[in-house]
């Protein structure tokens, strides 16, 4: 494996590189130009890339066709379930299918099927979405990583631990892919892989079924081809499934929002910064230069206290994260350590071994500071319409790790939500660039995120 | 079945009825009078009544045996675990267990075998606790009866959901056992069993790996012979195993607290008075009077227009249930519908096909509510030190039904802490007082409970 190298997809430039776009597809199959069955076909013969990549660990090609030619069929009728009905999904292997088996990247459940599905399949098949296949994960959605590579240079990672997703998504086997993020899960392969990702506020989704880690700051996103599109699904998914026990889901329209100019725009650094190369932030500070050449105000700490304030509390963000997840992931983490030592990976068992967990004392800590970040972070909407970093400290790594999570600290830790917009590249690879938004303002944050990525500055 | 008549136990009197005590035990394991071992076999001697009973859908002899033992060594050397190590304990079956089937009372489950224990079956085997077998509880922890009878009346229910549980405290198979409350399903069973329960706030037990039901308002809590040993089982839990992700767990000490004295009490009747029969009324009326004659000031509704007031938004505690459940449960309950409908008991399936699930309008509106509610709750806590009323409308009905859940919804609604005191009697059977406190205020409210099972008003 380690000898692969070279692009499958050409070389890299964001306004040229090819992406899908379901919904764009979609008024095809309500006027019999394309039907969902031969939409599906085009995914599955972008498959054989999947030997070079290994972006799905599990393929249902049968029941994918099945899925198709009944959503054809509703088409044919023109009533299509939902704007998701006939929508090909890779869904990552964290979250339980009924039909497939669930590994979580991990030894202890290798061949495990579930009883049933996990919310976020129940939602999604119902409103007509084609699950072509499980998509790899790193161990638990942690650590070290999966088999998965990048599209883009076969020697490089998708970063993680939605590997599969975006590798799957990047080489256009699927039009979006469902992702988790508890650090920078979702946001940073999309990064790696140029491709668009939502990660909506935190508990938005319901997540019976999905992996029981590190639930406190779980967030379940869908990588895209399209802001539209991964906008669309996770809404809908939201609407219709509802959000965690007791939370409301997203608010916002069925279609993607229009685009929004922002007029104020907040740089943050955040603690990634001063671990990102060069050539990164030199394309990242000609981008903030070209939004402020378009009439966009832009703060940052270097012209504006309140960013300055912020940026020094965001230094407490890995803290907080390691705390919380300390605390909660004794259970099942420190479980699976009891019960099954032997098929947990060196790199995880390790960790458990040697970091002691969490005290509740060190949890009641981090959980005070979170929501003082959070507090924190509302303040900053009377000076800003969104905030603007990175997704990572770089363009992908090598494979031996999936990429360091910084930059997703902040709106994982606070809960707001936040895309990725494919727009830069360094070292003639992607570079992704992070939007923030406001707690539960998803509608903004897409809005302005249309913005930024048709204006393409 | 329908013919079983009369009581395993003897005749009903709350001030005679034996129960085991796993709190008062343990110091003979320290100084070798007794062993966990020799606790448990007698434990096991009782289960020649589970022929009739029905309290267990799966027993574990040769795991209780074995962790038993293991417990004995460590009291042995005088090292314990926990304060509930060597304790023989129930597990309802809605909780899942790595090493026995879960079933959750529904033939869709049957013989289902989790790859894990649940987080509470993990923390409590990890302070030592012997998990004796899995009790039985209604299909999904709602409607439709299980197979149990009630101890001391084997035409009558021992209520529900945790059905299993109460009866074989009652029977005393086991000084304690877990249940689960959405409603009234911890509290009711103990009242018509005649045994002590604990519902902590809503919350503080990390439910990981139980059944995901109603989860927005689904409680664990501990079903005992004594108040100290529900206290201490689930404090002990709450402290080890956290609470639910992002939540803190209980506060107060490992020991029961301090019987505390009333200075008042708030006796509410709750949407359930006007269904309670007049005997049952007059047993809990005499008891009111006996705390009048005891110093203590008891305000209600006749007396306090504060009261009065709660008791009017009280009207609404069914809808708003009814409203949340009815949201959230359409994931897993309509999935069950859709994929196994011949596997549901017929009054399952007609409650899911006849009655339109909630809307998100609803839902919103519910939750909302809800939260008016608690406020008005906690506003309560100017005027009295806890609140009394019943835990059923009168004693254990016939088989047919588990009982109106209606008295346990005024403290799931707003997660308020209450406690189960087997005090009174009415038509010859246990009727139980119901105790309730202040969100996050369990020691206060169990302190005001032991004072009142010290006093034997």
């Amino acid at each position: 494996m380690s000898e692969l190298t070279g692009s499958l997809l050409g070389a890299y430039d964001p306004q040229t590189a090819k992406l899908l776009d379901f919904a764009s597809a979609r008024p095809a199959f309500l006027d019999r130009g394309d039907t969902p069955r031969e939409y599906l076909e085009r995914c599955i013969g972008r498959l054989e890339y999947d030997e070079a990549l290994q972006a799905f660990v599990h393929i249902d090609l049968e029941g994918a066709r099945r899925a198709a030619d009944s959503a054809g069929e509703r088409y044919k009728d023109g009533r299509p379930l939902s704007p998701l009905d006939g929508m090909p999904l890779g869904m990552k292997d964290v979250i339980e299918t009924g039909d497939m088996p669930t590994e979580f990247g991990s030894g202890i459940y290798k061949g495990f099927m579930p009883h049933m599905d996990a919310a976020p399949v129940y939602w999604l098949r119902k409103a007509g979405a084609v699950i072509l296949g499980k998509t790899a994960t790193t161990e638990f959605a942690a650590d070290p990583p999966g088999p998965t590579r990048n599209p883009w240079d076969l020697s490089r990672s998708p970063g993680g631990s939605s590997s599969g997703s975006a590798a799957a998504v990047a080489a256009r086997m699927v039009p979006a892919a469902t992702g988790t993020q508890v650090r920078g899960s979702v946001l940073r392969p999309a990064a790696y892989c140029g491709i668009f990702a939502f990660k909506p506020s935190l508990g938005t989704i319901n997540l019976q079924g999905v992996s029981p880690i590190s639930r406190v700051i779980n967030h379940l996103g869908i990588l895209a081809g399209s802001l539209a599109d991964s906008w669309i699904t996770t809404r809908h998914l939201s609407q219709t499934g509802g959000g965690e026990p007791g939370r409301l889901p997203l608010d916002g329209p069925a279609e993607l929002p229009g685009a929004r100019k922002p007029k104020t725009l907040i740089q943050l650094e955040t603690p990634g910064w001063p671990l990102t190369p060069e050539s990164s932030r030199a394309a990242f500070e000609e981008y903030v230069e070209r939004l402020r050449a378009s009439d966009i105000t832009v703060h940052n700490r270097r012209n504006n206290e309140m960013v300055d304030a912020y940026e020094r509390a965001l230094e407490d963000t890995v803290r907080i994260s390691d705390t919380l997840r300390g605390w909660e992931n004794r259970y099942p983490m420190h479980a699976y350590l009891d019960s099954h030592p032997d098929q947990l990976r060196n790199r995880t068992r390790k960790r458990l071994e040697d970091i002691p967990p969490a005290t509740l004392e060190d949890y009641r800590t981090a959980r005070a500071d979170a929501q003082a970040l959070r507090d924190r972070h509302a303040a900053l909407s009377e000076i800003g319409d969104a905030l603007i970093t990175l997704n990572s400290a770089g363009p992908a790594p090598d494979v031996t790790t999936t990429g360091n999570p910084i930059y997703g600290d902040a709106c994982s830790v606070t809960g707001v939500p936040a895309v990725n917009l494919p727009l830069l590249a360094a070292e003639g690879l992607p570079l992704g660039v992070q939007v923030m938004g406001f707690y539960r303002e998803d509608e903004i944050l897409v809005a302005v995120g249309r913005w930024l990525a048709e204006a393409w500055l």
